[in-house]
Formats: C-alpha cells, sequence, structure tokens
C-alpha cells in the first residue's frame, strides 16, 4: 500500500528525532509499504531564518523570502533520507521542484496549481522511500515559492490526491484532535473521527492541529487526513473525512476557543444602503481580518455596529475607524481588546432543536457574561471575557457531556 | 562595464558583514556597472551542515549531502538581494539550477558542464544586479550538484567566461597572493600580478588563497582573475592572467611551502619493469595522493624508491607497502613523518641557470638539510625538516631579494 506521511518540525528537530522517525519509517517499509514522506524543517529552523532575514530588511522581498525558507525544508529532507540509508533502505530526498510541485506566482503563500508526479512514481518503482521538502513549490518561471504557515500539510494533502493514496498521515507532536483544549480541561478525549468541516471549525477556532488549507484540499479531493503523534506507535490519532458520522450528526463534538479578540462598536449609525462598505472596506484594505459582525437592529433610524478583530490588529483598526466616523455620521466608536470567543462545534447543530438553549445555560450557571453571539451551519459561538473564558470552556465541556467517549471506531 | 565577483565566507559571515557586502556592491552599482555577484555560504555554515550530517551518517550518500550543502549559498544569497533591495537597487538571487549551471553527475565535486546564460542575460537587462549561489549546480535530470570545495571561485569564472567578462573579481579575506606566507615572512609583498601557471604552484604549493580549478578554468577560458580583499576599498590585489609577464620572466616570483609531508621509502627494489605499478597501484585504488617520487640510481641492480603522502595518509601508505613488500622484493620499507616542502616558484626558472644553485646554497647557509629534491617547469621544490621548514622560507625569501619591489603594474 501507498502511504503518504508528514512529520513537522518538532518531530525533526535535531539529527534524534531525524534517527527516531527515521526507525519508524524503516519499520513500515519492512512491512512492505511504499512510502511518501513529506517532512518540516527542522525546529526553529524556519523561525530563526526568519529572523535572520529581519535583521537585514524589515520588509524583505517575498520572493527572496522564500528562497530563504525553502532551505529548512531541503535539509531536514536530505537528513532524513541520509538516516534510512543507515537502515540499509534505498531512500532519495526532492525539492518542491524535483517532486513536481508547481504553484502559483503568490510567493509566501503559494497555492498548489498541479502535481507533476512523474520523479515520484519513478522512484517509488525503484523502491526507494521518497522523501518530499513540505512547505515549497516553483512557480512556471522556475522560482522558488512558499506556501504559507502550515504549508507542508497542504504539501501532503496534495501528494496523497494527487498518488491516490487511501490516505494522508499527519504526524505531529499531539495525538490527535480533542474534544477541547487538554490543557483546559483535563477531562478532554481525543476524538476517533471527525468531519472536514467540523474540523475546520475546530482549527479556525483555535484547534492548532493542522493547517486549514491542508483539511480543505483533503475535503476537496476527497483524501482522508489521519492527525496522529509520531512519538507513540499505537493506532491513535483523529481521522479527517467526509463520512456522513451518522452517529454523530446532531451532536457537539468539541469546544473551541480563541483568546486575543477585541470587539469595536460604532455606536449610533445612521441606517442606510452601504453603510457596511464604508465600514469595512478600509480594513480589507489595509489586510486586516474581521472575525464576527453584528448590527443591532435600528431604533430612529440609528444602529450599533460592532465586530471583532485580532488584539493585535486593534490600534490600526481603531486608527481606521475613528478616521471615517464622522463621513459615516457614527456618533462614536469604542473598543473591548480583553475578549475570548468560545464555540461549541457540531455538524447539524444549529438546525438541530436546543443547543443554543443548553449553550446560554451553561454559561449562565457559570455566571459568564456573553458579549456576542454569532451562529455558522456547524457551530455555536459566544465571545465573553478573556479572563472567563477557560471556566467556559470547562462549563461548556462539563454541559455536553465531552468526558464520555461516544465515538464509534470506524 | 559587466562584473562579475566573488565574495566568500568569511566576507558573508554574518548579517553585518552581509550588509558591508551590500553596501561595497551599491557603490559600485550607482557607478554604472552590472553585475553578476556569487557568493559563498555564510561563514562556517558548510561545515555545520557536514558535522549534522555525520551525527547522522558516518558516510552519508553523495546525493544527499549535495542536496544538504547546497542550502547555505542559498540563504547568503537571499539574504544579500535582500541587503541590496535596502539600498533601493534590484537584486534577485538564484539559485545554480536557475542561473543555468548545468555539471556533471559526479556528485561532490561535479564539474560544470555548460552555462546557459538566458535567465542571467534577462536579469542585467532588467536593471537587476545577479546574485548566484556558488559552488552548485544541476545535472540534466535536475539533481543538485556541488563543486567541491572552493567551489564558488569555479562558479564566478565560469559565470565570468559565459557572460564574457573582462575579468572575474574574487574577494576574500587576503588581500591577494604574497611572495611568503605573511605570518612567516612579514617582509613578504603583495604580488600585484602572477601568471596562471604561476598561481597554480602557488596554490598547490601552499598558498591557499584561491582554489586550483578555478585558475585553471581561468586559464583555459582566458578569464584574468583578481584576488582581493573585501575589507578594503583600495585598487590592490593580485591579477593572475595569462600575460607574458616580460618583466617577470626568470625571475622567482614567490616562496610557497607545504606542511605536514611524510616519506615512505622502500629499500632495495629490484631494478625490473613494473616495479613503479605494483607500488603506486594500490595507492591510487585507495585515493591516496602521491606527490614527489624520487627513485635513485641503482647499485647492483637495486634501487631505493622514496615519495612522499600526507602526514594523514601515512598510515593507510605504511600498511599498503607493508603489504606488496614481500612480492616486489624490497629489503625493507622506512618512513619520516615529519617533513615539510619549500619550493621556489617562477615562469621559466628550471630552463634558467643559477637557481637551483642559489636555493641550495640558501638553505647551506641557514644550515638546513635537504632531503629531497624536485623540479618542475616553474618550480624546485626541496623537502626539509618540518621544524625548520619557516626558517627556510625566510632564507629563500631573503636569498631572491623578494622584499624588494619588482612587480611593474600593468
Amino acid at each position: 500500500m501507498l502511504r503518504v506521511q508528514k512529520y513537522g518540525g518538532s518531530s525533526v528537530a535535531s539529527a534524534d528525532h531525524i534517527r527516531r522517525v527515521a526507525a519508524r519509517i524503516a519499520r513500515e517499509r519492512r512491512a512492505g509499504h511504499d512510502l511518501v514522506v513529506v517532512v518540516s524543517a527542522m525546529g526553529q529552523t524556519t523561525d530563526q531564518l526568519i529572523e535572520l532575514s529581519r535583521s537585514i530588511s524589515r520588509n524583505p522581498a517575498p520572493r527572496e523570502m522564500d528562497l530563504l525558507l525553502s532551505t529548512g525544508e531541503l535539509v531536514s529532507g536530505a537528513l532524513l533520507a541520509m538516516a534510512l540509508r543507515e537502515h540499509g533502505l534505498g531512500a532519495v530526498s526532492l525539492s518542491g521542484f524535483q517532486a513536481g510541485i508547481r504553484t502559483d506566482t503568490d510567493f509566501s503563500r503559494a497555492r498548489i496549481t498541479q502535481i507533476e508526479p512523474g520523479r515520484l512514481h519513478d522512484e517509488i518503482g525503484r523502491g526507494n522511500i521518497v522523501i518530499v521538502a513540505g512547505f515549497q513549490g516553483t512557480t512556471d518561471d522556475l522560482e522558488v515559492t512558499t506556501l504559507g504557515r502550515g504549508g507542508s500539510d497542504t504539501t501532503a494533502v496534495a501528494l496523497a490526491a494527487a498518488l491516490r493514496a487511501p490516505v494522508c498521515e499527519i504526524y505531529t507532536d499531539v495525538d490527535g484532535v480533542h474534544t477541547a483544549d487538554p490543557r483546559i480541561v483535563p477531562a478532554a478525549r481525543r476524538l476517533i473521527d471527525i468531519s472536514y468541516e467540523e474540523m475546520l471549525e475546530m482549527a479556525s477556532e483555535g484547534a492548532k492541529v493542522m493547517h486549514n488549507r491542508a483539511v480543505e484540499l483533503g475535503w476537496v479531493y476527497d483524501v482522508p487526513i489521519l492527525v496522529a503523534s509520531s512519538l507513540t506507535d499505537d493506532s491513535g490519532g483523529t481521522r479527517i473525512h467526509g463520512g456522513t458520522l451518522m452517529e454523530n450528526r446532531n451532536k457537539v463534538r468539541g469546544i473551541a476557543h480563541d483568546a486575543g479578540i477585541a470587539r469595536v462598536t460604532l455606536l449610533g449609525v445612521p441606517d442606510r444602503p452601504g453603510i457596511a462598505a464604508q465600514v469595512f472596506s478600509p480594513l480589507a484594505d489595509a489586510g486586516i481580518s474581521v472575525d464576527i459582525i453584528v448590527q443591532n437592529a435600528g431604533r430612529h433610524g440609528m444602529s450599533d455596529v460592532s465586530f471583532t478583530v485580532t488584539r493585535a490588529d486593534l490600534p490600526a483598526t481603531l486608527e481606521r475607524m475613528r478616521a471615517i466616523r464622522e463621513d459615516i455620521g457614527a456618533a462614536d466608536v469604542t473598543a473591548d481588546d480583553n475578549l475570548a470567543k468560545v464555540s461549541i462545534i457540531g455538524a447539524g447543530l444549529t438546525n438541530a432543536p436546543g443547543y443554543a438553549g443548553a449553550m446560554f445555560r451553561a454559561l449562565r450557571d457559570a455566571a459568564i457574561n456573553i458579549e456576542m453571539i454569532t451562529t455558522a451551519e456547524i457551530s455555536l459561538t459566544c465571545v465573553v471575557h478573556q479572563d472567563r473564558v477557560d471556566d467556559a470552556v470547562r462549563a461548556l465541556h462539563r454541559a455536553f457531556s465531552l468526558e464520555t467517549p461516544d465515538d464509534m471506531p470506524r
């Protein structure tokens, strides 16, 4: 069976780590599997290269930045191939270019446009374990690009799709996706499986297990993704897939949270067409992402508009809002930079009765005030004060009985 | 004017160094020159990568080693391009592959087979300063190769030849080629010019200023090479070229030396055809380079054969000689591992009368015993005891009046 695996930076952080990963891969090779292995750069390499570049230029050219950063994965790839050859196995490491990974020209966050798998098939046919430098590709003009943070996950899923592997295995330093952050909820359980859609909500809401783009790609190409720990050999991990999840339909699967949220409110905005564009266009132009937007019903033709941004973006956001306040005729601009989001996630939740009520009751019983509420297809999110978010996660985990196993092995 | 320059590892050893090199290049760009700049890896990067690989494999696959080592020059190249853009100048860094440097498949010591200069011309035409990662290229199968130690010099000379630059400028941490090692002879002078041929002798005899392959390539393609310091802005340096050097013909240009020599002697070897092959073939097979070979005239059909190897190769050499001693009928094998070479270098020397005698007299007057003598077209070499080699260099530098300027600026 062809297996496509990815090992993250913490799994190849040192020569010792690389030897350990090699031993693991060697066992799987000896069990008869063909293997294509995507690697990230060793440990903090990428951050160190970024730091080095910043000491030379505060705003380095993205093209040069990508060429610079692409070296980290070349190093870990070559070392892993060497370590595998110490086991007497054929192994070859390929750059993104050599592995046929073609991208658009959007440096530092390029998207894969195509995989030319000729060389990959050749090397597999020769009996080699193929190591592929993650996070990178080349444009049609042979420029080196990187795929942005978490890009090695995307490389792995794209290769699994191109090579029609039955699953893409992502090995990392956590053992899967949990019902909540185990640092906050000791009783949090690992989920045995989760749908792409739910995983996207879990990730964007703060469960930083893998990169959303990779999950989306898996969804589009219907590649199941196994997220598991590289440190253990058990058959654990969480399987992300597009199954119907009948057993889990209409159930809360997990609690996500995201601290570091700021809310901006425009008070007394006249109710007239075009206001939203006037408010949010300058933010988009400045590259500021707006998350939750809430507009209260108008009274006397006036309404209040609230939205959230990351705390880091708050000063720039306020500057732009104050610049347009008079133009749009808002009475005032206020801000609160001490908020957090907490969400319950589950396919079909918002169409099922009772979940919103149960969520609000749980927060009330814990004496936690709700600042904003927003709903999506598979999630319900409340904004609360930052200093109560851990309590909120624990209260919701308990309220929806997530400590009790209900996953069915598939 | 198109200038091709190369900056060595010590010139780009840190972010500060890179900024300094960038300032220098920026001035030359503003003076109206087109520039193609070859860089080595930062400082000790290559050695660190080698060490990392050795911690994983004692005998890493050359293909993987080359992919690994090629990253060092990609990093310094990208950083230098960033530093140049801080000066408001267009700059782009290219990998060996992107710069069109094609090589044979001899990993770790590949030879350049061809330069495809299309991209280089394009970038120059766009007004960009082109930074090229030295020391690397790709095969026709798109495998990454390295050119061996000192390979960045070779890259620079090859690019100067392909782009028809009037000169190849090699910037390093010394200010040129000297009449002798200045650490031994304080009165040693920088040579203003030197022929390719003399430079090859100076280099192979121990004046480690630049890589011999690069000098040979310059000779073949008639590319003059300027070796100068990257730390000063004066018009110094040594020009290596194919001029007739009329002024300097039949003069000693410099004193080279090489410590760490070992001599092996086979005593009482029967004088019969095929003996030399029997002695030296096993050494060639073992990758041991033999330097000086001296065979004494036979007496009673017997002769003594002496040859030198590096001290590091002595144990392996002795092992092989003892293995064949009986076969070839030699009486004994002896060794002396405490020797050094000292040479006088100059075009036409050996055809001119008097130099050998003057050399031997100078050593005699300094009470230095000569162990072996060998002559080449443009050099005379004596092997002496290691603890007297510095004295020998000083005595010869004085005897041939090398402290007195005689170079004519060209």
